[in-house]
Parts: C-alpha cells; structure tokens; sequence
C-alpha cells in the first residue's frame, strides 16, 4: 500500500478523534453551564466552537483531498466516507453543546430552580454513547457501536419522563412557564446530540460489516419489535 | 468522459430529484394534517416514509459504487459527494414531516383549536426554500443556493413569534398546556427542516464554487452580522 496514503489515513483517524474530544468536552461544558448553574462557561465554549467548526471543513477538505488523489476501493473508500459522516454529525453535536449553554446562560439568570433529576443520568448516557461509539469507529467494533444505537432508547426513555415532569408542573405553576419551556429544550437538545451519536455508530456499522443499517435495522439478532425513527 | 459513468451521474441525479419530490409531497402532507386536520393522510405519510428510507440507502450505495468504479475527480468528486449529503439532509426532512403528521394526528383527536396564524407561512417559505434548493443543484446556481439560506432567517423569524404566543398562551390557560406544548413541537420541526434545507444549499454553492461555506460563511459580500448558527 502507498505509504502516503496510509499516512493520510492515520492523520484523519487522529483528527477525527481530535474533534471527538473537542465535542465530548464542549457536552461536558454546556450540562455543567446548566447542573452547576457556570453561565461563565458559556462564552469559552462558544469561542472554541469556531474552533470546531473550522476543524469539521478541514477533515472534509482532507477526505476530499484523498478521494481525488488516491482513488481508495472497498475498506478504505468505506473508512474515508465514513469519516465525513461522522464529522459531521460531531459538528452537529457541538452546535448542539453550545444551545444548550446559551439556553443554560438565560437559566442562570432566573432565581434558582430545581433540575428535573433524570437530566444528569441523561447527560451521563449521552457522553458514555460518544465515547463507546468513537471507541467503536477506532477499534472497528461493529458489535459495540450496535450496543451505542440500542442505548439511543434509553436517553429517548429519560426525554420522555422530564416532558411529563416539565408539562405536569407547567399546569400547576402556569407563572413558570418560560423557565419550564426553557427547560423542556435543554432536554430535546440532549435527546438530540443523542440521535446524532447513534447517526455515528450507525456509520462505524456500515464502515466495518460493509451494510447500511440505518432506520432501525440495527436491532440484534432476536429483538423484537422497534418502531422506526 | 466515459459514456457509462456520465449515464450514472444522470441517474443520480434523477434520483435525487425523486427523494426530493417525495420529500415536498411529505412536507405538504405532514402540515395538511395538521393545519386541515386530516388524521386520515398521516399513515399513508408513514408507510410512505419507508420508500423514502429505501431509496437514500439505494443513493448512497450508488455513490459509493461510481466513487469505487469510476474514482472521479475536481467537479465530478464534488458533484458526487453532494448528492451523498444532499440524500441525507432529505431523508432527515422525510423523518421530519413523518414526526409533523404523528403530532398532529394526536393534535386531530383533541377538540378543534387555532392553530398559529404563522404556521401555514412558515410551511410555504420551508416548502419555497426546499425547490429553490433543488433547483440550484440542479441549475448549478450558486447564487440561488445563497439565496436560501438567507431565508432561513425568514424561517426563524416565524418559529420565534409563534414560541411568544404559545408560551404566553400556557400562562393564561394552564389546562391548555399539553395542546400548546405540542403545537410548540409542530413549530420546532418546520424550523429543523428549514436547517437541513439550509444544508443542502451549502451544499450546493460547495459543489459549484469549490469551497465550503457552511457555519453561515454564506452571508452576501456587504451584509453584516449573522451570528453564527
């Protein structure tokens, strides 16, 4: 093989990760703006979002570059447009970190208020379901990102118990209803990041078995069930 | 230029122009059941759905075969892993109008109520938004492209107006909220749709001029501001 060649693919590897570590710790950032009520994080993670953004345009002009010079086939040719998917969807992750720190920033401003309590474990998951699924693409463990897209039900299961908590408490305390809307979109912002990620694992399935599983049919042999998305 | 390969640039490009009809005939179907309430038009819609995913994966794999065959390179390259995008964008729009006729098909069960005079606007300018966008794949009309992704300003604009009504409307009817809250979602996933539109515009002014203009480096030469995404 062109030693040039796998020498790109090395470095795209790294940067993917690169970008992995950069969009886990702006998630980190942006719950904490929220949990910890750190409206001063806020503005950092913002900044270092353009850092993420600049990075997403030069892995893809990287991808592009060896597509063009190298005409890679089969594994490679998967791994490489595989890397731009996964590229974006973290860029997709990382605008997502930022709403919810700019959403956690006007929270900060309003007295004190209880966070509905499945909002940790809901960020916890998310962050476990990025790593495991950025391990997967790393260790081409298709078996791994499978268990990434099962766990989307799980965050899907705590959105669904902070919306009935958020719309219950917005009859019964109708003066705070904008905190409560606030609120109930930090949720649908997790839940989101949530889908991306699966998006990702999704993508290191087809990467290594060669199929595209999307639209649920990523289920385990003998699962029953699973409406589609 | 190879014969075979231009006849499969043609057919991908037929393609993608049939995922994006039926896209705009889901979007329309998904307000209609809502805005006309018509339960009765969301499962046709879903079932629907299902051709809509079948035929992105069918697109994706024929990419992936003329970039493994026939390894094109500068504008063809370009032309080939925008309709990879573009394909993409499209099926998260089809799961969009899918999720619009679910809501509204618990909205029909509930006795009639109005529904935001910004929605049915709102639905025109996405569905305005959406043809101009395939248009200028189609024309390679960069200027068109940048065209639409100013008017998801447009978009946005409509999506925040109808929030400060219904939030202020949860306040005043409190025994209302459930209803309310949904027609919230109903907006947020016309505003999503406008994003991917968005996308897809980008993705077209990259695929003419070379360059990737996303994280709203599309702004006109001479406008101002534009905060970032």
């Amino acid at each position: 093989m062109n030693k040039h060649f796998q020498l790109s693919l090395d470095d795209l590897k790294k940067e993917l990760l690169t970008m992995g570590a950069m969009v886990e710790n702006a998630i980190q950032q942006g719950v904490a703006v929220i949990q910890e009520r750190r409206p001063d994080i806020a503005k950092a993670l913002i900044e270092q979002d353009d850092i993420v953004d600049r990075l997403e345009v030069k892995i893809e002009e990287e991808c592009l570059k060896i597509l063009a010079l190298y005409h890679p086939v089969a594994e490679d040719l998967r791994f490489v447009t595989t890397v731009m998917k996964i590229n974006n969807d973290l860029e997709r992750i990382g605008d997502l970190a930022v709403n919810l720190a700019k959403r956690g920033r006007s929270l900060a401003a309003a007295p004190p208020f209880p966070i509905p309590p499945q909002f940790k474990p809901m960020a916890e998951s998310i962050i476990k379901m990025l790593r495991h699924s950025l391990n997967a693409f790393v260790e081409r463990d298709s078996i791994l990102a499978r268990k990434v897209c099962l766990a989307d039900d799980e965050v899907d299961a705590f959105h669904k118990m902070i919306l009935t908590e958020l719309t219950q408490e917005m009859k019964v305390t109708p003066d705070k209803v904008d905190l409560l809307v606030n609120l109930l979109w930090t949720s649908r912002n997790l839940e989101r990041m949530a889908d991306h990620i699966t998006n990702v694992a999704e993508d290191v399935v087809y990467m290594v078995e060669g199929s595209i599983i999307r639209h649920r049919m990523w289920e385990m042999p003998g699962d029953k069930g699973g409406a589609p998305r």
